[in-house]
């Protein structure tokens, strides 16, 4: 679909495989499904087939990237590229991303970049989606960080949206008629709601705490990067609007840095961790449900929602006409 | 107190500074509550009260501060201002801060340096109080993230831990006998408890995300600074073990990074927040309810239980005797 629209092939085949990673990994909101969105994006030319990002080093330490209005995973791969590299020897490497499309799921670029022995994490906004604590209307994005840290025998990899839920996992119950669980978001009157069509705004995870984290990183990356800030914020959801959003990466080089993260340390304080609950099982390491249901999914494929399968089809039959 | 034992009288009052500011600001557990065991600490050779730090440039943007078993708050200024400095040329700067006593709230370090018109990031580790989400033993730290923002009129600034509440707060309920609500803690079966007496554990904030949250600060910070984790990280509530948490700053200065933080677009996002609730005051934005209290109790006083009153004028009594 993505080279009938003029994207390069290797760019095609690292976008596509950002959609696979959220599918494999049980986040089916960042996965396939995006991808008929981000064709109408290319037909409509506010996301470019063809992405040329220019990176202009601010300091030895820090890079603004400019995406082009190109694919987010392929400006991500190379302000990583670029930022792994620095990092050995500055120690500390932000990359400033602006004018790309959606970067879809954080996790695979912080697991990789852990896995390399770097220390790697990322923020990115998007559409406000979130309301305050104590507020009703929609003003945050759902603002995720990850965290990628390396240790043996898989990396560290967290990588948790601000908001309780997705919009995707509203609009599924929306599409199957059930209730949401009270808590998930509010209604236009600033009510908790279990209706899913009534929603207008998804609650922050954590009450006051999670919002004050939602917040922060949406005035972070804002500051760091010059993105537009909350309501303002278009072109990871729609067809229409040229992406505004901010994307942060930071490498950090455990070895550069003094610390060994080989030792036996990590491992054996996250099998503590593992090892804290009655029963085996009950402590889950973050990521490591992901992990496993990739793994598996590699062997016995992705049940996608048929609908979503549809929709692939019939833009694999005919990806130019809109 | 602190000067009849021996700390210079500049150290001495940067670090009455940081315990009264914690007090101002409403957080009496890290308050003058807290001059007794540091005074402990001081006697008993495990807090050095002279403060000898030693920075060691790993790279130019990122420096190793060996706190010489000082006084946190000194060595973090000591830090901060090294930081603040050298961000101005490279853009982004990392201290990784070991040996050194608590550093105290973290709101007063980001919100100098986000009103000196940089970004601060703070992540501190402290003794495990925080149980995993489906587990029961404490593991983790309360691990707090403090981010600075500039913007006008004031700084944006979160100071927020990832435990649901601080062990203070339990201690409270404890000293007067009332229940705790559920969902703060559990007791040495895992279950919620209402009985503050029988707490082993804090609960995180925010459920599985708060957990991974306040685990991936525990990982950072060691992975950092070498620091120790989980249950082995001693020296900040005890008046026995020298300390072996680590703490970490990170300066980043928007006008090198070519962000404008004094356009009005942060002030009036902020304006856009707080006006996002059904009635006026609705909404708070973090950091802004302590600093009203803040002003209110530099002119009114600062209310303090009568224990720690007490306490507090035994040791200027005699602060030398154990």
């Amino acid at each position: 679909v993505l080279v009938a629209l003029a994207v390069p092939e290797a760019d095609a085949e690292v976008q596509a495989d950002a959609l696979v990673e959220a599918d494999l990994r049980g986040f089916p909101s960042h996965g396939i499904q995006r991808l008929s969105v981000l064709a109408a994006r290319i037909r409509n030319g506010v996301t470019a087939p063809v992405t040329r990002c220019t990176m202009r080093w601010l300091t030895d330490a820090a890079v603004a990237v400019d995406g082009g209005r190109g694919l987010g995973p392929v400006v991500a791969f190379t302000a990583l590229a670029a930022l792994q590299k620095r990092a050995k020897s500055t120690g500390v490497a932000i990359g400033l991303m602006t004018d790309c499309s959606h970067l879809g799921m954080l996790a695979p670029y912080v697991e990789r970049v852990a896995g390399d022995g770097q220390i790697c994490l990322a923020l990115t906004t998007s559409e406000a989606l979130v309301h305050p604590f104590g507020g009703h209307r929609a003003l945050i994005g759902t603002n995720p960080l990850a965290v990628g840290i390396p240790s043996r025998p898989t990396p560290f990899v967290l990588d948790m949206a601000t908001g309780k839920v997705s919009m995707g996992r509203i609009l599924e119950h929306r599409h199957r008629g059930a209730p949401i669980p009270p808590g998930w978001a509010v209604d236009s009157a600033g009510r908790v709601t279990t209706d899913p069509v009534a929603v207008v705004a998804i609650s922050p995870f954590g009450g006051a705490k999670g919002f004050g984290l939602g917040l922060a990183f949406e005035l972070l990356v804002a500051a760091l990067t010059g993105s537009e800030l909350g309501a303002r914020i278009v072109g990871t959801l729609d067809t229409t609007e040229i992406c505004n959003k901010g994307d942060v990466f930071m490498c950090l080089d455990p070895a550069v840095l003094g610390v060994d993260m080989w030792d036996n340390r990590f491992t054996a304080y996250l099998d503590e961790i593992r090892g804290g609950g009655q029963a085996r099982g009950d402590v889950r390491i973050p990521g490591e449900r992901s992990r496993e249901l990739r793994a598996r999914r590699l062997v016995e494929g992705i049940p996608l929602a048929s609908a979503v399968w549809d929709d692939a089809r019939r833009l694999d039959a005919d990806p130019v006409s809109p």
